[in-house]
């Protein structure tokens, strides 16, 4: 089985996600980096990608160069990741799916609703597959969560509770750190800070284990830190189309707290739990019966969670094979071959749009607001 | 040191929270059961009592009998705990209040927030001890953390997240179950389910731990069990005095949980959090340190959690020694001495205002509301 | 249920033991303080006794004067706590046993085999109930343990393993404290230090769960802070009667256990493991299955189980209640009624000689040695 | 930086440990597969490798053809990896160090101890790397670990504790399976069974992490499932040159544990442990301070655990990332930078000699051993 081209757009050196993308994308065999612009130094970005092992030719200044120089070869890149600031997602994003190829884009996938409205409707006139980089989602506990809910195992689900916490924006004499202070400033971060970092993660992942869509939502900000225009706490009530009852939590002033990302679904016979932190296990409980805990590699899992576990139960697997899972699938659905649910650009589309109704919702003290995009009211 | 006199109106045979109490009042020798009437029905309750070491003529068929004989008596009871159903604490509380008893009530300390007020005024009047069993704030390390806020340890308090979820009432099959049903009719229960069941008790503890009150608050209730009227699963977000976010989840319906109730508090310079399943710990993070495990019972802990604790460093405490620690409390403040900051009908007036407030916002779509009582408005 | 009358030998003011046992025996309202011997002060214990409760004619000076006139009192006491140090147990066990009181011993029971045999032998003769405090059988979970292999629940058990660590001497600038330094002293502590302090607590707990004797053993014993005549440090391997194999390791310089006492055992067709830090919870796993976490106050429990357990699933109870648990079960015992398995005199022999071949044991570098009393073999 | 050519002994289709080495070998990018005799069936062997990339010439139908065919080509690989039948390890890699070739042996590296000896030689003698897998010294928390043993952060060593205990064979009726049944079978395991399979990982951790070797030692074998010649359950006692205590579990019949490898260091000023389900944190503890958690990712841990973590603290890595991380060191090592303590022949050497020195104080009754190799005592 031939590797894939595979280019990257973004992710030079110092960058915390691309070393999470090359080996993501080079763990398992399935693609080999052939092109890159790395960089927003074209310099620095050339001189690394070829440290990297690409060919001086197919190093690339910047990105409308790789786009142009690639869309003329016959070997060109199969895939695209876009790993760029996230201001320039959509600009990028919009122009390599126009020209053909696929993409996988880092979140957020744009910074507003009609940009996502765009990128959906482009992807599906290309054809082309357009991923979005819910990573979590691929953990293989996670497939079987959605597994689970989905073959009636824990019955209609009544409620899901999400968290997305840690603490690491908790210093408030690091808060003009540079590397902080951005997120919570609107000039560079647009309408929401914490909720539009992580607090998206956590909403796809209820909507991706449920197997259902956010229909409404109730958001109540909160800035802790002097100084912060944007919200560094905000919870999220909310209701799924299928009548679930959802509660979403996400801070970064949660001191103590490393990554605190985890969910609880709770549906008419059973109830699970699961944590970033410790991703290889499932606590599940049937209805009026003991927790069980569920390992990654057990006998009797789910073609798709088996299918993404690559050493036995008691082995953990971690963060960065689960990006690998996100390359598994979408080498397999490139090569037409049976894979599992990666995000799409539907997934991006809905997150964006319940990021600005949140942030509509928190101005109104509350007030219930639809969470969908335009375009699926 | 002589033991004090204690009587028990309710908390008969069968009865949950009737052995927590006796063994409570009684595992530290500071009161010793001297008269009751545990039962409505008068001959099961003057029968159980004898058992217990009542004597006969202390063992009573209804609280007004014992109001009457007790009043009259020169070696009266100290103290009358009221374990009985909840529409009924009031009108007994207030009775043994008005004749100059020292009342300890179970939750929730009235019906309504008009009888709250009621109490709070009488007992200010009489100048008798009302307390309220709160109980988990009587655990050491709850103390402890108490003290934390109080001494500065993590700064000013930014957030507080509380939550007291379990999934004993997940069971649709079980949901006619008398035990059950009664807490979700109006009927019976009054305007409030899960959160005034055990929402207050979350509520409370935020409160005690920060060392703060609510101010505002907003709330969004659902009965995910169909056939139910009030609410199985809320989430309040609220406000405090000083400035505090809160967030606060209950459920009933958390399928798993057997008793998820934990509090999570972070200030300007650190974090820390408990939980009441494993009450012997805390887990502290100094801001931009390690998150470090402060056990029950380590040297150095303030005089309050080290005068809660019985065993040494390593030996679990549990429940119903929390429970015991609120008659430590109360049997000191009659003996005039020293003694920790145990609930009192302030606390439960707060809770009652608190329950009414919520249902007013969940019926407003989650309007912000005064969490206050009107008298402290 | 007329209370029992109890009476106390040693647990003075300060004793870190004492408290434990009056709450223990107090708590379920099974027996009432009647008289004692608390201190080897005279005048320190009686003024104690009499601030317990006690009457001032039965707040004796010491337990000589204690037994006479309490042998000679129609209301003389029912039970007969020893909580002296350690070299008196035996003395004081025996003149009451003999004069026809039941016995409740600390543990060590004896400082010899022969001192061990002799209170068997008594006890036997006198058909007096005498237990020793090893109190960790009596968590509720731990009889449950006992219970699942009685039954047949993992099949015949092929290996048990014990752990009872801890890191409370591990300073060695504290060495030469005195509250540390006789437990390694052969003058004070007799031959063994950690193995006789804490590790004959997880020999019983093997023998009580596997409902086996221990039949040979090799020991391996270390002194790792300096200036220390008895080990600080042990590892035993054993074989039971019914050939389980064992492994049993007890320390006190792991720094950072406060508290390490586990139990796992594995059968023929499943495993479980048990901690005393978080003694709520057997972790149980059928041979193929998922781990299941089975909770204290669970449905379908043994009686056992059930019967020892005052609170509902999901809230905890400690180390101070199982002692409790212990008088329980006298408590039914002296009254005739069923009760629960209590470790008894046989328990204590089989602990001493268990230690004095386990020492013969380590000198021999090892040697398998017979782990049973001579009486036994 | 080129990527290294690498080359790969077994691994076929199927194998266990297969897919491991070559994510762990590719995921930074360091090796390329550019050769393998993968199976021994030649046909399917040549038809996966070209199916992994690995071109047609270099597809090769056995070792011997391998090695012959690469000692003969410029561009010859760089390193063999030997993932082989264990019976066969010993001769494969001394084919290849032989013919100047780097390699990385699986464990156990020979089947006895005068082979062990004759690798140590032949690495010494040739200049090559010989590198043995004994992966989980490579996690990052286990290099940190290490440092703090090597920096004195918990003074001198006094006791090290390690277990390695699993449940996977603790199935009587699956005894008879093939892929069990040939480790307790002398024939074809050699003279150890689960000592030798598991139990000689947690003796390198030991060694590795302490910083220093095993003297002595007293071995107790146990076969708990009828049928079985070889132990499935073990228990060690050992020495290390510079005085430390040691304490080894290793089980296979331990039901319910997946892959119970964990160790505790206890030093004069401080404790720690780490465990490998769960190995991005160390639990440390200060002598008479509070027990912390260190995160993998934290600020301030030392270069060797800094170097080998991919993504931010609370990003759990696992196993497939610990395999990496020896590739990562041996890359480096045979480029000539800067590298890490991986495991080597000396390693390999030293616990071969361990499991004879074992299964003779096994057979002796316990009796103390010296455990080292005849070249090193």
């Amino acid at each position: 089985m031939a590797r894939l081209n595979w280019g990257m757009v973004g992710g030079g050196e110092g960058s915390q996600i691309g070393p999470a993308h090359r080996l993501g994308a080079q763990a398992d065999g399935n693609f080999l980096l052939a092109a890159g612009a790395l960089d927003q130094d074209a310099t620095r970005g050339k001189a690394y990608a070829k440290r990297l092992g690409v060919a001086e030719d197919r190093a690339y200044g910047n990105w409308q160069e790789m786009l142009e120089h690639e869309s003329g070869r016959a070997d060109r890149v199969d895939l695209v990741t876009v790993a760029t600031p996230n201001a320039t997602h959509f600009e990028i994003t919009r122009a390599f799916l126009a020209a053909g190829f696929h993409v996988l884009c880092e979140k957020p996938m744009t910074m507003t609703v009609e940009e996502g409205e765009e990128i959906v409707a482009l992807a599906k006139a290309t054809g082309r597959i357009c991923a979005v980089n819910y990573c979590y989602s691929a953990f293989p506990m996670v497939r079987e969560m959605r597994h689970m809910v989905a073959s009636g195992q824990i019955g209609k689900v009544r409620l899901v509770v999400v968290n997305f916490s840690h603490g690491h924006h908790g210093d408030a004499s690091d808060a003009d750190n540079p590397r902080v202070r951005w997120r919570y400033d609107p000039a560079m971060a647009g309408v929401s800070g914490q909720f539009a970092d992580c607090g998206i993660h956590a909403l796809h992942m209820a909507s991706f284990v449920a197997g259902d869509n956010v229909s409404t939502l109730s958001a109540d900000f909160a800035s802790t830190v002097p100084g912060r225009v944007l919200e560094d706490d905000a919870m999220i009530n909310f209701r799924m189309e299928g009548g679930a009852v959802g509660r979403l939590w996400t801070s970064s002033v949660a001191i103590g707290r490393q990554h605190g990302f985890d969910i609880q679904v709770f549906g008419e016979t059973g109830g699970m739990r699961w944590a970033s932190e410790q991703p290889n296990q499932i606590h599940y409980t049937p209805v009026g019966g003991r927790t069980q805990i569920m390992e990654k590699g057990e006998a009797g899992l789910s073609d798709e969670a088996a299918r993404l576990s690559r050493v036995p139960i008691g082995h953990p697997e971690g963060f960065p094979l689960a990006v690998a899972n996100i390359y598994v699938d979408i080498a397999a659905a490139i090569r037409g071959e049976t894979h599992g649910a990666f995000p799409t650009a539907m997934d991006g589309l809905r997150s964006m749009a319940a990021v600005y109704q949140a942030v509509a919702s928190a101005e109104a003290n509350g007030a219930w607001v639809d969470a969908r995009p335009p375009s699926l009211r």
